[in-house]
């Protein structure tokens, strides 16, 4: 092995990402000194008590929240997802028994496409809103399925985890007050969170992404995402949401979400915020430039491939290449050996042989579903490693293909 | 202030544990290095997946559990106690509608009891057993509430947090098995694990508490109670148990709890097991010396009070006790304004003006109940801890006794 080659080229931060060091050093500082229960009543526990609720503000700050208590902190963006979705319908038919429908997509994360799945099985009607070949959400069907009366919540991802595809949050949102004002409106934010704008107080009127989030409800994400461990999360509640808990027991975070708090990880997760909050714009202008120079690369060098969502808005780090004549397996592993990692799919249902139900949810044609290809960016990535990783690329899918029961090699063509 | 007066004296492990060093350093080990999620496929990742797999034999071999797969990682007790009561019961009932009752008792974690209040709101029937005077379970209550074919999961603790009283597990299940072997027998284990011996393939017919949990279902537990941080738990379900899923999404944990794996605190949760599973009878001697000690040195020097449990098997580090004519909060603020850490009920209810439930329903008379103390040892608190709280307890009832209405300073005896 070359000096080269020894380095691992981290591109699969879609999974999970690194923890910044930063945050690292706090959660540590925590781990040793402050083992309090917040809860307690003596002094070196209410310090605590308040240090948590100084990270309760700082995140609040990061997503634009107006108040404090409405960020309930949690053990991940699934615990988010699972409690905002059963807590949110709880609450809408504890107020009004007709209020029992659910309005979701059909390339949510798992998270939320199971709960949901669950939700029907209990005989609550869920409408399934389905994508275009980019990825891009079927408007006149999510008019179409909302129900005045009758629908409690529409939960529906704000980025892809597969493909980064952006769905238009604020221009739906609006679309479900002017219907309805009392349903409730859920995002999943998990792979958006400091990779876009998000401020929850500001309310606009049009379509540019731009983060305007003044009419959402409840809003989930993960810690692991943004350079924070696995293991903490937090969802967002608007002031005055009905909201029924779905972890019971203790008092905890105002009686929303049961269970003695994880104090370092909700310190750790409010630096990891802090370190991002001022510089979204630039981190994605960085992002943005390394992926589009990866996707063109390999547009221009490796034959017969697909951006897919390439003609929606995207998150900045996100690349999901569709390649015709490929081995999917055989491309990772050799990605692998050459010290690149990268996906197919998502890790949440790795190991599983289905074809992707995003992919396949844009009706992406067979022959590209088998070798379908996540790379995923950070804040971290360097254009020497994206270099590298293309020329990884170019070359394992080169050899892959001259194997491959899917590929004429002679012509240069994937069979049928 | 003293130079004794400036060392904290931590008597409240029963809230929560300060985290061993040698957790903190496995955990800050990962979190520098292993941030790989568990279900990527490239070899860093499947290296630390393994990891995992290696914790979690290592918590089964710690619990007695055949096998590794019994363990379920969680974000905390509090998730284990819902999601072991919400999915047995939905299992039970899928298998079996008419399987739907719980049967529980008064004296529960309130992630019990909030959990058992939510399906008995849903209609679902539940049973709450009493208490003695001693904290001991009524027994024939406890077996005419079971029903054969009806009822579907029981949730027992093994020890109360508030008092220390041990229920005898070993005895309770055989009747639940004898009864009907299709009931689910649930135990909250938050309290004993570490503090008692437990064995989860050990069946014995015998009630000598000691731990013969081989008729035990499903078990939680969690890591803040056993210096080990806030934020991860894990739930025990034994192989064959029928079981749904309450948290859902991805493949995780066997399809039995979604969320990425929070790697770091899993290997600190499989430490702090391994630093005290050879040592529980050791531990148990000396915490239940240094706990005696506190509580003949009370009973000798302050007037007027009652060892709350005392004729009851309790767990070695807790001791609770109701003084009379005393004022609870004063007490609080001047034990610790001495450096000594104390509880009056639990930590998941501080904050709370009502009187604890554990202690109403043992019938502790209301002249005692707005005044009870818990302190709560750890493996960690010396004897020179010990005689420091004990002389500073004397103190500070003989203190707030002066002003107490409850009190005739004169006379020296309680009012009313």
């Amino acid at each position: 092995m070359t000096e080269n080659l020894k380095k691992t080229i981290y591109l699969d931060n879609n999974a999970t990402t690194q923890v910044a060091p930063e945050v690292v050093d706090v959660i540590t500082a925590y781990l040793k000194d402050q083992y309090w229960n917040p809860s307690s009543m003596y002094d070196p526990a209410i310090e605590l008590a308040n240090k948590v609720a100084d990270a309760r503000a700082s995140v609040a700050q990061s997503l634009g929240a107006a108040y404090p208590d409405e960020i309930v902190f949690t053990s991940c963006a699934t615990e988010s997802n699972n409690a905002a979705i059963n807590g949110l319908h709880r609450a809408a038919i504890k107020a009004n028994p007709n209020r029992r429908r659910v309005v979701t997509t059909k390339v949510e994360h798992p998270a939320v496409i199971e709960v949901c799945k669950r939700l029907e099985k209990d005989g609550f009607p869920v409408d399934w809103i389905g994508v275009d070949s980019n990825g891009q959400i079927n408007t006149r069907e999510f008019v179409r399925a909302l129900r005045p009366g009758e629908t409690a919540v529409v939960s529906v991802m704000h980025a892809n985890n597969e493909t980064g595809v952006v769905f238009p949050i604020e221009k739906l949102s609006r679309i479900v007050k002017q219907t309805d004002p009392k349903i409730a409106f859920h995002v999943d934010a998990t792979q958006s969170v400091t990779k876009l704008p998000i401020n929850l107080s500001r309310v606009a009127d049009s379509d540019a992404l731009d983060g305007a989030f003044g009419r959402v409800d409840a809003l989930s994400f993960s810690g692991h995402k943004i350079h924070a461990p696995k293991g903490v999360g937090a969802l967002y509640l608007r002031r005055g949401t009905a909201f029924e808990p779905w972890m019971l027991g203790g008092h905890q975070e105002k009686g929303r979400r049961a269970g003695t708090e994880n104090v370092p990880y909700i310190m750790g997760l409010a630096k990891a915020l802090e370190l991002e909050r001022d510089h979204i714009a630039e981190n994605y202008v960085k992002m943005a430039a390394l992926r589009d120079k990866l996707q063109r690369g390999i547009e221009e060098r490796v034959p017969y491939v697909v951006v897919n969502g390439k003609n929606s808005p995207r998150t900045p780090n996100t690349l999901n290449v569709a390649v015709y004549g490929a081995e999917g397996e055989a491309i990772l592993v050799l990605m692998a050996s050459r010290g690149v990692c990268i996906s197919s799919g998502s890790a949440c249902t790795s190991g599983s042989l289905e074809p992707s139900h995003v992919l396949t949810a844009m009706n992406v044609p067979a022959g590209a579903l088998q070798g379908n290809f996540r790379f995923s960016l950070s804040r971290f990535t360097t254009e020497e490693e994206i270099d590298r990783a293309l020329d990884a690329f170019v070359d394992v899918v080169a050899i892959t293909r001259k194997t491959s029961s899917k590929w004429d090699d002679d012509k240069g063509v994937p069979i049928d």
